[in-house]
């Protein structure tokens, strides 16, 4: 295996005409070709993906806090969602946000980077500088757009295992993910027994319901309905499907709320005007969050790694690869896991973490569950939720004595 | 008033060049513009709206089944919904279709036009002969676009009761709707109490809710993000949005359902396949009829229509206009309510109809309220639940011994 180790900002191997001139078009591509964060490129060292191809050269960004231990017991890999990225913690390189998961991750938090050292990778077929359709196909030397396989939440799981056998760690500490971070640390708790010590899936499912699935193909076909997207390959074209990927954001974020939450925030204030006019503006305050929520998106994420994306997801299914019989998944595991759900998630609603625990007690697994009280829907596992802190500091350190760890 | 009576297929008075192009183009147009319906037209008689322009002419598209008695007291309006028409019975001539709510009328059906005199029709700002957004508007000669007036439900309701008059009816017998059919039943029962004896508002709500708000919103940007919507002005350029709309039609057709209805129904199958294909094509069932809703709802639905339609929804909001007392909207009512709604409609969830309910029980309303069991979403309305029809065979009967109609 030929590994080239960039720390940062290092420029990508393989570049090509033309290049500079779209960056300058597009800063977005910056990071998704030579990212600020971390980066390590497995050359000639083929990643096979379900679907059948191979990446035979690949590249994962990604971000570490805190210290590994000499025994190497103490790391903790976080696994982002749809649209998440490394930036945990500290400041987003494209949106110049504070990381996404600050909440519970950092000096002093629920898990503390003083304690325990945390990674985060970009996922395959992102486009935060991780491998993903944005990137240049070395057969083109142009964006992969389409050409780029289509992958599914193991082979992005099978990549994040090549960063960890890179960093050198035989077994993980935990992890943690929520939403699409959940579903990756199912098959990294289902596949990788051995090299999970405690999982934590949140909000999340083993499998993406019939429903999810029909909100990802809306917003897929918002995206493909765009003639700005050229059919995905907008890039040489100079484009941005800017409107269909704002359509498709402006969809999906209506479920990552609840109504109660929309209700409480929103209800039917007017934005900025004191009565209705009669027209097709933006009248309504959730409208005007709304348009935001999704042209604000389309500055910071790639179309295409949207539509890769949510296929991994709509495929997602644990059971099937077992027999259809979700605990199949699970047997033998000596992985202790907390499962979370929180109660008006009306995306990965508490029943399908339900399965998961059923499933884990059938072949009696060590589980904790939690359904966590609260009005702000899938989201919640992003914001300031206390009893959801307690439950994973107080899963974690216990894990942690059971690990051996020191206090 | 200066009315002009067409029975059926009379050509619109208002004509202009290269229109015969545009309906060869584009059959659905010959019924916005000469429909196969009845069709009164009020010209030089101006049907003043909320938004303060009036419509100086317009027309109303309609249908009736059953006699009229002598009396004049056996009228049943049905309010159609958002992407309904006046096609209630029988074959629809644009579709080919059997009619939308023969599940609920006809003869010996729980209301039954053997029985009762039933109209419905065609909504202001619709698009199936109705006056609307495709409609010639006479100052140009052409589509009027978005040169179209912003409506309201009180519009709606206001255009209806010129059809009534018309008909030389002083009080219907019922009013009967779902969904946005409800909200124009609510808008009689407040605003032309005298005129309604019984009022049967389904699966609806008093005002629009925040999170419904949103989802008409992510409908209208996608129509509008079409280059082929070209500003409203689409007919003009023999252009149709098909892609936005078809877009908006799929995120719509989501909430119709429930996630239960769709797991029945679709669960994760594949759609004539095996296996995944790796690829973006529609593999799943559920995505293969989600397109299939949105392609062909491009064939019979007015882009524009479905903009003013739903802005008039995400409007509506009955307390506003009662010193945001709801119960004020009913006070001094004489009329019979039936309130239902299903226990799977997360559009119009049970507790909106529970407020309408308070508020009516709040001005000591005769009032009647059933909830559904039902796991088929928001269309249950439109589906075979025996329940609901006994429950409105059971209101309509009563009513008629109240009114002294002959049994």
């Amino acid at each position: 295996m030929n590994e080239t180790v960039n720390t940062r900002n290092q420029p990508q191997a393989a570049s090509a005409p033309g290049q500079d001139a779209l960056v300058h078009a597009l800063p977005r591509l910056k990071e998704a070709w030579t990212p600020s964060s971390q980066l390590v490129r497995f050359e000639n060292a083929p990643l096979k993906l379900e679907c059948g191809q191979s990446l035979n050269s690949f590249q994962i960004a990604y971000e570490t806090w805190g210290q590994l231990n000499a025994e190497k017991s103490n790391a903790v890999l976080v696994c982002h969602a749809l649209t998440g990225d490394q930036y945990v913690i500290g400041t987003n390189p494209v949106t110049g946000k504070p990381g996404w998961w600050e909440t519970l991750l950092g000096p002093g938090k629920p898990i503390d980077t003083n304690k325990y050292f945390v990674i985060c990778a970009n996922i395959l077929g992102g486009c935060m500088g991780t491998t993903g359709p944005a990137s240049i196909d070395p057969a083109t030397g142009k964006p992969y757009g389409l050409n780029f396989p289509v992958i599914t939440i193991a082979d992005m799981v099978n990549a994040q295992v090549r960063l960890i056998d890179h960093l050198g760690i035989g077994q993980l500490f935990a992890v943690i993910g929520g939403s699409m971070g959940g579903m990756q640390v199912l098959d990294w708790a289902a596949r990788h027994k051995e090299r999970v010590f405690a999982a934590m899936p949140i909000a999340t499912a083993a499998r993406h319901s019939s429903q999810n699935i029909a909100f990802h193909e809306v917003g897929r076909q918002a995206v493909m309905a765009d003639p700005d997207w050229c059919r995905g390959d907008y890039h040489t074209h100079h484009k941005v499907p800017k409107n269909g990927l704002a359509v498709a954001r402006m969809a999906a974020h209506i479920t990552y709320l609840s109504e109660d939450a929309l209700h409480q925030k929103f209800g039917r204030n007017l934005q900025d005007r004191s009565s209705r006019t009669f027209s097709f503006d933006a009248d309504f305050q959730v409208e005007s969050y709304l348009r935001h929520q999704g042209s604000t998106f389309v500055d910071r994420f790639d179309a295409n790694s949207y539509l890769y994306i949510t296929r991994a997801m709509d495929y997602f299914d644990l059971a099937a690869e077992s027999g259809d019989v979700l605990a199949n998944a699970f047997r033998n595991t000596r992985t202790r896991f907390l499962v979370v759900s929180f109660t008006s998630d009306w995306l990965y609603p508490t029943r399908e973490s339900r399965d998961i625990v059923q499933a884990l007690n059938a072949v009696a697994a060590n589980v904790s569950f939690v359904e966590i009280e609260s009005n702000k829907g899938h989201d919640a596992f992003l914001l300031d939720e206390p009893e959801f802190f307690a439950t994973v500091a107080g899963f974690v350190n216990a894990a942690a004595q059971h690990r051996g760890l020191k206090a």
